[in-house]
């Protein structure tokens, strides 16, 4: 039997911790990544060297190296002094590559080959985007940066995200998405890193005509003016509005029991319902929800007091757990039922 | 017949073109490198980042890399814009696995690994030194970095360099020295990069004692201030000054013409006497020295200024021609005259 192809859009912790799961099958995987990030030290590398984004692709290629533990180290070493202070090593590895072949694409494709790269990092297009964000009176913020940084969107709310320029699919990104078996969604920042994806029109175009199953891993957390009070039905509309067309078939969730300390954490910045709870009622799409258990347990917890304030912890996938049922999604035929509760 | 043990000292670009000659003949090579280096993005690592000198380390483990071509051009770009501004990649790469490791031996290592270097490359000490720089009229200056910059070097002149604190030599560099069949000493900077390896006492020890062959391939130009109007014979009696006793056997000097142009060039820049050329009589040591054609030919020249104007021109060794008469020297038994002209 060849080997399923799986395309993964996303970018940032999200995609590190899908693909790192998936990579350990015989599986050909694309993972297709969001160039939108301008913050940190990507956004000084824009800024000042004028290169594309590097940490998502980054995060991708680490996730599916098989090269030594060492060499994937080196490439999320974070330089603590001086003018370097803040700059991933990996980020510099990227833009120098750009720079010497001037084009990030195939700095990708030879940082693939020093990798050592199971599969596919595709950046979704070769040009300079921007992301821009209306808040719902109105008001527009450039830079994806802002999701993370700018108290008014929390405030005020977002109402919709937009590029400009609207720019090119990596010709790549679209032939992957046509052929593929499954296309996974997320996990991920919503308007951080998937819709920035789907905002470039021809990719959108391939996922409405593709006759892959689409499956999105649903975030476990809201974000205040984000996605705040959002349950999974909401996630699927959104993500739809925006693919144009009801096109997500499966959504994965998880339906471990979260610490109760890690949800109060989580609502005591984020507000309540930051944490989502599913409930039967809310579904209204013909998606079909796969529950399983998702969720990543800590198991280094160098100090007590990190366990007690919870400090280190998040909510957050496990790679292994997460891969597993996507592969049981990719492998299952139309109409066997080998998954233990189907909603 | 087992390989030949080649230790080569130095630094810089001489070592550069000395290892990337020898890689290619079956033998092991240990080149021992020094770390004084504490100028340009070098120095800025040294101070802002607290790590050990990187410049001169990369420089050999490029040379003697058999990585592809793609690698070792990543391992020496040089960022141009913003605030990396002047910073090697391979810089930034070996002082990132040393802050990751906390020693920078380890990082070596691992970077031996990662570039598919063929041989060993061992910095002189694992301690941090500061190359010191007494003037003939007494006046001392700190830092490796003013040989290059300093306009009172070239009026006063030098008169000695020293270290300080004094370092402990890197406990594998005495052992190859111990074992080697041959030590290569230069080209390089006389005071820059070969004397500062002399000045760590266990390896000037080391060198005193070793059996092996001792070759010093003496550099084609003088520098105003430091080796202003050095014959063979000076270099060879500096080098013994500093090992302390009369151990070099062999001194390999050019013997094709060097073009007038480019004698000028130096002339003006360097002052008379700048472009070192052989008198039988200034022989007064026991070393013998070996002629040969060991000049380089710019083969590129972009531009037909720059064939005039002599700007991208230098008068430096040829890699091949280099290594070919170094494995002669190797190879040769007590008795065997192969070489055209010994004198």
């Amino acid at each position: 039997m060849r080997n399923k192809k799986i395309v993964t859009i996303g970018g940032g912790t999200g995609s590190y911790t899908l693909l790192s799961g998936l990579k350990k099958y015989s599986v050909d995987i694309s993972a297709i990544v969001s160039m939108a990030d301008d913050g940190g030290s990507t956004g000084i590398l824009r800024d000042e060297l004028g290169v594309l984004p590097p940490g998502d692709v980054r995060q991708c290629l680490v996730a599916l190296s098989d090269s030594p533990q060492m060499l994937r180290n080196l490439m999320n070493y974070r330089f603590e002094e001086g003018g370097l202070k803040g700059h991933n090593f990996g980020n510099l590895f990227l833009s120098a590559l750009e720079k010497i072949n001037e084009s990030f694409s195939v700095g990708v494709e030879q940082a693939i080959k020093i990798l050592d790269v199971k599969g596919e990092v595709i950046p979704v297009s070769d040009e300079s985007m921007r992301l821009f964000i209306q808040l719902k009176n109105g008001q527009i913020l450039a830079g994806e940066n802002n999701l993370d940084h700018n108290e008014e969107i929390r405030e005020i709310g977002l109402q919709n995200v937009f590029l400009k320029p609207q720019v090119s699919a990596h010709k790549k990104a679209i032939e992957r998405i046509k052929s593929a078996d499954v296309v996974v969604i997320g996990p991920g920042d919503l308007y951080g890193s998937i819709l920035p994806i789907f905002l470039v029109k021809e990719i959108a175009e391939a996922i409405k005509k593709t006759k892959a199953r689409i499956v999105f891993n649903c975030n476990l957390t809201n974000k205040k003016g984000q996605t705040e009070n959002f349950t999974i039905d909401d996630y699927v509309k959104v993500l739809e509005s925006y693919i144009g067309k009801n096109k997500i078939d499966f959504v994965t969730f998880n339906n471990n029991n979260i610490p109760p300390l890690l949800v109060k954490k989580y609502e005591k910045r984020e507000g309540k319902g930051s944490v989502i709870v599913f409930k039967r009622q809310q579904k209204s799409g013909s998606y079909k929800i796969v529950m399983a258990d998702l969720l990543r347990r800590e198991e280094i917890k160098e100090k007590i007091g990190d366990l007690i304030s919870g400090t280190r912890s998040f909510i957050r996938h496990d790679s292994d757990k997460l891969a597993k049922v996507l592969m049981m999604i990719a492998e299952m035929g139309e109409y066997e039922n080998i998954i233990k509760e189907i909603i």
